[in-house]
């Protein structure tokens, strides 16, 4: 999907361009920067070549050390070629780009050869603005106090500086061959990341400083590499609806298809998209913290030890876990809690209301203080030396989750008219999104029943389309014509809308014939 | 001639825009930049309105404490339309642009309302760079110290700053609505306003560290008025051809006629254009600093008591002097040494070497250590209480600046081919130029012997360039259409040259056939 997507679309928008040009004499007495302009000109004919006055100040001492051999970094904005920089020509090290993956949580960052767009290198950080405040609102309101904003921004760009600075040691890359970065993250994300007040998009009418920022420059925004080098922030659609979402439009190629596809990103919010090469619908609701594995006692981020798969016999109901990393358990994430209880329900261990049953579930039950819990792991074989239980609560929480993202699933595609069996392809985005089992997340009811090969996970959809952005001016300019084809539904929470929510608090559902493949064993 | 030209081409390139904006709603949540952006395509449909990141943090607050009612300053480069800043709207100030004269030795700046595209008022001061080197060379030589070229730079700058705040006291002007700048000087002044080091301007091959610069901001080059408006600095032609002739040969509005005229920069260099609207050639040569007043003992730049205008009764011999302000006498300019010379040559005082002859001279010529000296102003009569003298020598040097003058001229109409005979107007550009009096000229052979009515004094062509290229898109574009279209002549002080100097150097010339209307009476 990837490298497919990548090369299809690969007339690149930033470029390394040498110059024809030659040393100056009494009969060619061309000024440094125009004579520049004039040389690149021989190479991009007809093209309009613009340089910024930050940079004509140093031209005429770089072209006199390198005795006018150089090299120039370009890129494209509006029609017109602008000078991003000018190094020494014939360098042994790359011509790079960045990819940024701006999450609330994490923070990922790709190096790329933009001469042969292969990746070079990853890193991911947990997003340092977390010891301000693990969510987003808590952030917007500390970017209101005296030098809060400042504080917010710089976090984040000190420490992208600091991890840029590693990866272009470990690869032996100058800073300054650094020549372009494209940055997908949310609408508030990106509002720090600019140090733009985000005051206003958490009140009402939740209005953005931005929708879609041009190219800024890296200098503008700190970032230690080329400092005229442009900076592609992905364009957001609201508060709401921000450029990591349109990066994983971008990622999953769905606009560019004539069959009718659904993007999901699953985490607190369930964001979800549903359209084709010619519209685009979308809206994001609250899904409860169940889905990370945000729930009570055992649930957990990803992690060694994490329990991400389960299966249960269903003759001796034994429990089979897998962890991340073979590691004794210590948690349960979020896929491995939707597998254990599509397994508990198939096992006739749960009912339909996902209580627990006496009979089957047997010992592995207990109540105290009246709270029902079902034992995963004993004691001695855990890798905390306590019991990995789930609670009743536990349970109803996941079901609260997934009911709100099949209610979201079945509003949105009712409000375009689309029955679920028209659906081609169903894109599961996020890191998380890759380790579900679609099976697992079928039966309980929190995505439709359409055959599996229809259900494809995309991983990181955030990073993927910030490379295709750096990468190809045709995705750049997917990414405008993306944002612009998005009608955002905004979700009314009337009576029809619970009405679809109630039914769908069951596992899978109160009406069975639109889950025919969930059959208890 | 101004004002013909101004309203001749007045498409603006600097504008006020007030966009067509409503406050956001829930229903219209469209962010506060695009929606600002959105406003002005309403009033500029099918533009393309780039805004630059600088600006993007202060919209937000603006618009809201406007309530989304404010002003927009606009300007168009490379065809595209910028949003230079953003004011409250229906301000009672008007909008405005500033038009400045570099010169080596004064600086002009007139305050313009962009609106009317009238002058408000105008300023002239001295360059302060003159503490530093009243002379090119020493300023560059004094720009390669530690430190030389920030000083030469922030001295123009903060005296700017100092002026233009005056400027807009007096008139009650807000500095953030200056919307725009237009800066005509020659090639080293542009590179020291610049901040460019202008160490290659004075050294084999000759080369500036740009020819044509882009439009700059105002905050990039620390002016205090709105900080995004557009600097339109002149372009020049190479080291010894800049941006104040190109705005004078503008001014003229020679490039845009048929017929072939002449522009003359009379100074210390005497710069030379000829050409029509097909051709511009153009060369530039030491000239002397007789032609500027700059003589020995009586010679002065022009002032209040400086002799300006001198008659000689040819009867009587007796001498009318006129006087700047009309005050007594404390020296002469260069136009009333134009003047004087050219009546003691009719008069019969000086032979056609320019020596005094000692029979019509009579009691006013004095020797003195063996110089010989005419009385000219008697102590009595001068305001300094001593009398003001003109020795031999100051003649030699007014006879050598003049020959320069009509050689350099000669040379240029022979190499294009075009008698003096074709010309149909001759500019003479420059404040001091408008106080020369042809016929003086001609009599001494400084300029043609052409029917006087060709001859046209423009006053400050490089102020009035300025204004045009401020004004109007038109002349804007003019500006790079002349610097592309000039042929610059490199003066070559070979034979030929010499012989044609060694013809000038008498009254007026060796060859009275050229001059017939210049008889003695």
């Amino acid at each position: 999907m990837r490298s497919e997507n990548r090369n299809e679309q690969n007339q690149a928008w930033i470029r390394k361009l040498v110059p024809e040009m030659v040393a100056p004499s009494l009969n060619d007495n061309t000024a440094d920067v125009d004579r520049l302009i004039k040389g690149i000109r021989k190479v991009l004919p007809g093209q309009e070549i613009l340089l910024d006055f930050s940079l004509v100040k140093e031209i005429p001492s770089i072209l006199r050390e390198c005795d006018y051999s150089v090299e120039t970094i370009l890129f494209e904005d509006n029609g017109q070629w602008h000078v991003a920089g000018i190094l020494p020509a014939a360098q042994a090290s790359p011509f790079c780009g960045l990819a940024v993956d701006l999450g609330t949580s994490s923070i990922v960052v790709r190096l790329l050869n933009l001469s042969t767009k292969e990746s070079i290198d990853e890193t991911s950080f947990h997003n340092p603005q977390i010891k301000i405040g693990p969510d987003i609102l808590t952030r917007i309101h500390y970017a209101g106090r005296e030098g809060g904003l400042k504080e917010l921004q710089s976090l984040v760009r000190n420490r992208l500086n600091q991890e840029l600075r590693a990866l272009c040691q470990r690869h032996d890359i100058e800073p300054r061959r650094i020549g372009g970065v494209a940055v997908a993250g949310n609408t508030t994300m990106t509002h720090l990341f600019l140090g733009l007040d985000p005051y206003w998009l958490c009140r009402e009418p939740y209005i953005p400083a931005i929708n879609s920022p041009p190219l800024i420059k890296a200098h503008e925004l700190g970032l230690e590499i080329q400092p005229g080098a442009p900076v592609l922030v992905f364009p957001n659609v609201g508060s709401y609806f921000g450029g990591d979402l349109i990066a994983g439009i971008l990622a999953s190629g769905m606009n560019r298809q004539g069959e009718i596809s659904i993007l999901v990103d699953v985490g607190t919010n369930a964001e979800v998209v549903i359209g084709n090469n010619e519209w685009l619908m979308a809206c994001a609701g609250a899904a409860g913290p169940a889905l990370e594995g945000g729930v009570a006692n055992m649930g957990m981020m990803a992690g060694p030890g994490v329990i991400d798969k389960v299966t249960i016999d269903p003759d001796t109901r034994e429990f089979h876990l897998g962890t991340i990393a073979d590691q004794d358990p210590v948690g349960i994430c979020g896929s491995g809690l939707i597998d254990l209880a599509a397994q508990l329900f198939l096992t006739g261990m749960i009912d339909i209301r996902g209580k627990f049953i006496s009979r089957t579930c047997g010992d592995r039950l207990r109540e105290t203080d009246g709270i029902r819990e079902l034992m995963v792991v004993e004691p001695e074989k855990s890798g905390t030396g306590e019991p990995l239980t789930l609670a009743q609560t536990d349970i109803a929480g996941l079901i609260r989750s997934k009911a709100a993202m099949f209610t979201i699933l079945t509003t949105i595609a009712n409000t375009v008219n689309v029955p679920f069996s028209a659906i081609r392809q169903f894109f599961i985005a996020g890191t998380f999104g890759s380790y579900i089992d679609p099976r697992s997340a079928v039966t309980i009811g929190m995505i439709p029943d359409l055959p599996l090969e229809t259900y494809v996970p995309l991983g990181n959809t955030s990073l993927e389309g910030a490379t295709m952005g750096l990468l190809s001016d045709e995705a750049r300019k997917d990414i405008l014509r993306i944002r612009d084809r998005i009608t955002y539904l905004e979700l009314n929470v009337n009576q029809e809308f619970m009405n679809l929510f109630s039914a769908a608090k069951f596992i899978p559902h109160t009406d069975k014939s639109i889950f025919p493949s969930v059959k208890p064993y």
